[in-house]
């Protein structure tokens, strides 16, 4: 992993999970960074969804730490804002810093009241811990149903120097656009003012976690957050920033990626192309519509090349388009062609529908370029036996 | 079954499906009956369906015969098209009528070729076997995934005399509003026009079909028709022929529900109510998208009473409404109140959960009146197996 530098991490054990597992961290530039977000745009929001977005306001996108628990969303509780208020407030505390330069962050069941305590008396042992190289158990900490850590890292030499961005993320289930049940922290050691920040991160999240489907569920405390720290002292120019923020966006896709992989009771990644639409909308919603369709994703899970249901999820995502204009490939394989079938080895393709990533292209012929990409999974007995019985 | 007078019904095997159940089969009305039917909004749309919308125009919605199979969608195949005209025009001919008086149905897999003499040849034999108490053979014949034949029937007493309404249908995935992998044939002997047959579907229709989901797909061959022959020698004035449409939307509800509790893998039927909004299509979006939330659908296949995920998919739905003014029912027991946690004997709930049938009910407090319901089913590991492995 190239860290960015200039940040530390830390994790412990809080007891706010009921298995021993870090379920608290914070993350800390060394000194204030410059910070945006984007939030879970449900009508129902976590407590330290509010508030996190309220300091970033009051602080004009200044950020001194993120401060995140696994195990308790902190939502639909009696208790749920002076909880996340009172931790907010601690840390500042401990770190001698404004309460409204710290992130709060959540991801947990809801309706579940969480005792403030659990966050702010381990606090000053979680300062204490502070480390560089302690970024891979924060990502440990902030998993829930995950079954792997997901972190991806990338640097690009500038004229002025070498910037790094790294970022981690979880979730598996619950995840749809706009947003998920997700946390994302990408982190750069770049100096970009929190407005550069801003685009850069919208830009990204619409080709990433806004890309991203694995139940159609979005979740009441979905974040992801970008922080520039500038520690690199390289403050990229006018065109450089294109490529900071394509670096931006290609961390963001592979931590989407790894999020749809890891779905929960996923044996399969399923990356869905949409290409030749009248607009990228249409692109989009077919792509969508396609990655989310419950028949497509349990006919993957059975290496079944039924492309008839991709067909049909084509056909009602509300794009415009003539079916016979059609041509669907699996694992670049031809099986319809112009909205019929086409002729090919269906053992063939079963056997490379057994592959742990399954490629769908839907092509619509003709002059048009709108395109898109969707990440999802394909769905198995393994999500419902996770999801009927996670509360309990 | 208070089965309408004055229609005829026939079923045979025709080996279009591979196991050996009747798949062909014939309604028909002792004279030719007005008609109405609705169709499914897929852009991808199967060749009897759109011949069969075609028919109806010309005919003016006139029906001598329903011909449906089973096995075969005949749907994004080279041959379609001459395969469903070909059938309408061999059975017009037995029955010594107009073929746009024929209404073509297929349901079945996508995308594979039907040979238009498994429909055309057992024509003879299928009109020599037409019989008024094969209703139930018929709606056996219609049969794909499902595990239980769905009818209701009912009848009223007018002024003029007894009218009769029955209806059969199938489906249980691919189940989503507008439409679903769902035939519809309901018949009356009341006597109505066409315009007021359209009417009476579209409303009923609203409240049935069009408030069902089982798995959020839509599929290319849906249609429900609604017929009425005139046999009991009644004619509905105006004040009636609302009793008469109450009496069609209760048999097409029933209808829907069945189809509901009968969804692959399902073991539960769940009702969703969603009270008090401000319109009726912000309660139909609560309702809409709680009953297809997969998290929601998990929790109750795990007798889970996850309120919080309820409150999640009506915050995700796109419905206006402060989370703050939201009461959850399950089981008719207060869960969430005021969009908190309610106290609820939790293992009380459970064994209610574990039922057949589960009522969820999302009350906005105020003074607002839209509501709606939605018909769904419980997630379960059957739902993947039936689907992971349907074509092959």
């Amino acid at each position: 992993m190239k860290l960015p530098l200039g940040y530390r991490y830390a994790s412990l054990y809080a007891g706010i999970r009921k298995v021993k597992k870090d379920d608290l961290a914070i993350i800390v530039p060394d000194s204030p960074a410059k910070a945006a977000a984007v939030f879970t745009q449900n009508v129902v929001q976590a407590s330290p969804v509010r508030l996190a977005r309220q300091n970033l306001k009051t602080s004009r996108g200044t950020v001194s730490a993120i401060l995140v628990n696994a195990g308790n969303a902190n939502c639909a509780t009696r208790t749920g804002d002076r909880v996340a208020l009172a931790s907010c407030r601690a840390l500042a505390h401990q770190l001698k810093t404004d309460p409204h330069f710290i992130l709060p962050a959540s991801t947990g069941v809801i309706g579940v009241e969480l005792d403030s305590k659990l966050l702010t008396d381990p606090l000053p042992q979680l300062v204490e811990k502070l480390s560089t190289d302690r970024f891979d158990d924060v990502a440990q900490a902030i998993m829930t149903t995950d079954t792997r850590v997901k972190v991806a890292s990338e640097e690009i030499a500038l004229q002025g120097g070498t910037v790094r961005v790294a970022g981690m993320t979880k979730g598996s289930g619950m995840i749809h656009p706009n947003m998920a049940t997700t946390l994302g922290f990408v982190m750069t050691d770049a100096a970009l003012s929190a407005t550069h920040l801003r685009q850069m991160l919208l830009a990204a999240n619409e080709r990433s976690y806004n890309s991203l489907t694995v139940d159609g569920d979005t979740s009441t405390n979905d974040m992801v957050t970008l922080l520039a720290n500038g520690a690199a002292r390289v403050r990229p120019n006018e065109k450089e920033r294109k490529v900071v923020g394509e670096v931006i966006s290609w961390v963001m896709e592979t931590l989407a990626e790894q999020i749809a992989a890891d779905g929960e009771g996923a044996r399969k990644l399923i990356v869905v192309r949409a290409l030749g639409f009248r607009t990228v909308e249409d692109a989009r919603k077919v792509a969508r519509s396609v990655a989310n369709s419950p028949l497509v994703k349990t006919a993957i899970a059975g290496s079944d090349p039924n492309w008839g249901r991709i067909l049909c999820a084509a056909g009602y995502s509300g794009a415009s388009f003539d079916p016979a204009d059609i041509d669907i490939y699996l694992q670049r394989i031809l099986v319809c062609q112009k909205g019929l079938a086409a002729d090919f080895d269906e053992a063939g393709l079963k056997r490379k529908l057994d592959e742990p990533e399954v490629r769908i292209r839907v092509v619509r012929n003709g002059k048009s370029k709108g395109e898109a990409r969707f990440f999802t999974c394909d769905l198995t007995e393994g999500y419902i036996q996770i999801n009927g019985s996670y509360r309990t």
